[in-house]
């Protein structure tokens, strides 16, 4: 699993910063990413990256502020115009619906893949054979959401040498040993796959925050995640001015990811007023209070994997 | 006055030309800008070229396909959050103001500064003191303009050193003169400022096209401008392609220039297709047709009063 941000400036670009995107590699089987939050330009960003637009499957929308839904459109309508067929859904407050439909109709745009809006609203958005993706709603001027995405435990590997010790050939019998299955042989034993498998790997947690000033709901959202992208939009100090607002200073995220007991917090949707030393200062006011915290910048990669970002 | 390009590529983005935007300094006494579609990320092209969009006072869409109006809402949006206060007037197709009303709306978003929009049909958009707008529907699937802006003549230079020759006091009367007033001295002897006015210089006439096919409305908008700024989606060999959606050719677009007798020509729009080595051989078709076309690129300059581009 893997992070790729694309824009990490809040409400106007700036010259190194664009508004908010952010890709996940969820690690499907398919090869397929997910995008959370469209701002303008993120087409153009993709382009730099040259991540394939076309590989996008699932595309979160936190909130309909225009930057953080600007660039939809135009990434739906290049996406089309690139000849994708793979099916496309989205997942959104309600108005994103209308959004997406009244700026192709008027553009005389349309899709030459499958698009699919879904209108949420808080709690469990879907649940596959891979991933559990639940939303929560956060504390915003206008309808928010934060989403908490849960990889499924990865099963154990089965132990092949010991199977083949104890005179069970290889073949389909091992897939179903593999599936948890209680096998009998020819010779009239009974072998249970369970005896044979690893424990499973328990999956990943991540959580990726709309914008939000503090609110309980952040802390059942974030709880024990490996992984948690949340907005640091002013600094500490600032604290009054962005929570009048409906955004958090680098303290109040700092300060929800020790109470959520994260491992790892990423911050993002930065101010534009900060620049790259503005920037790193905010940092640095995160980890006063939750030291493996790291500074999201445009085009920075991040795997989850990592036990820590320093 | 004075074009500066933003947007060059026709229909996505490419790494080196971002879709359709053109700034018009129309050399108005106010220091205003007017801009020609907007594509998305006008906004980004903006910030690149320094260029304040609280100065934009209109902004002119050909038609409404994505290319041309995704940077709308985010460009309106961002020139509010810069906390500018001058009005901004908009102009295009029907639907218009359906785009820009929706996509506020749903995105929560309002203008710091008075906002109007106009819905326009083929004929004169305004005629103000300085300058005459009309425009004329062209041949692309959806409704399209192309727009035709001409100056008014700018008055002559008073003879100042022949009035005071003639025995006029600098003053008051020098004003009214240069307005052409007649004008009585205390010695009862009348001026006619006419008589010591140089005669007006012409205005200067631009065509600043919209896509388009060849179509007979082009001849007439464009007819002896002094600057022709027209598409040149693809190349001579692919005009079928071209005009089966709205499109011309490098060679159609400079036979157009030759045959409407403008004095230069710029093209812009170039397909996605076309590196560098491309469009410089798009140029090179238009050349041995119309030698005086220049060939638009992202942030590119060009003065009206420079006589030609080579």
């Amino acid at each position: 699993m893997q992070f790729h941000f694309l824009g990490t400036s809040a409400g106007v670009p700036t010259r190194t910063r664009n508004v908010s995107a952010l890709v996940l590699n969820p690690g499907l089987a398919s090869g397929g990413l997910w995008l959370f939050d469209c701002g303008e330009a993120t087409q153009h960003q993709l382009l730099a990256a040259t991540v394939n637009a076309g590989k996008i499957e699932k595309i979160f929308i936190t909130h309909l502020h225009g930057d953080h839904i600007f660039g939809l459109p135009g990434l739906l309508c290049s996406r089309s115009m690139a000849g994708s067929q793979a099916p496309l859904t989205l997942y959104g407050p309600k108005g994103l619906r209308e959004f997406v439909d009244t700026t192709l109709r008027l553009s005389g745009s349309w899709t030459s893949y499958p698009l699919e809006t879904v209108e949420i609203d808080a709690g469990l958005v879907f649940n596959d054979g891979q991933l559990r993706v639940s939303a929560r709603r956060l504390a915003h001027p206008v309808e928010c959401y934060g989403f908490r995405i849960e990889q499924h435990d990865i099963p154990g590997a089965l132990d092949a040498a010991r199977l083949i010790a104890a005179g069970v050939k290889p073949g389909p019998l091992f897939q179903r040993l593999k599936n948890g299955e209680t096998i009998t042989l020819a010779d009239g034993r009974i072998i249970n796959g369970l005896d044979y498998l690893a424990p499973p790997r328990p999956g990943k947690t991540l959580a990726i925050f709309g914008d939000t000033g503090p609110t309980p709901a952040a802390l059942a959202l974030a709880r024990g995640a490996d992984v948690m992208v949340h907005e640091a939009t002013l600094e500490a100090a600032m604290a009054q001015k962005a929570n009048s607002r409906g955004h958090s200073t680098s303290h109040q995220a700092a300060e929800l990811a020790r109470d959520a007991g994260v491992r790892r917090l990423i911050i993002t949707h930065l101010s534009s007023r900060y620049d790259s030393a503005g920037a790193t200062a905010l940092l640095a006011e995160c980890r006063e209070v939750f030291a493996n915290t790291a500074l999201a910048a445009d085009f920075a990669v991040f795997d989850v994997r990592a036990d820590a970002f320093r």
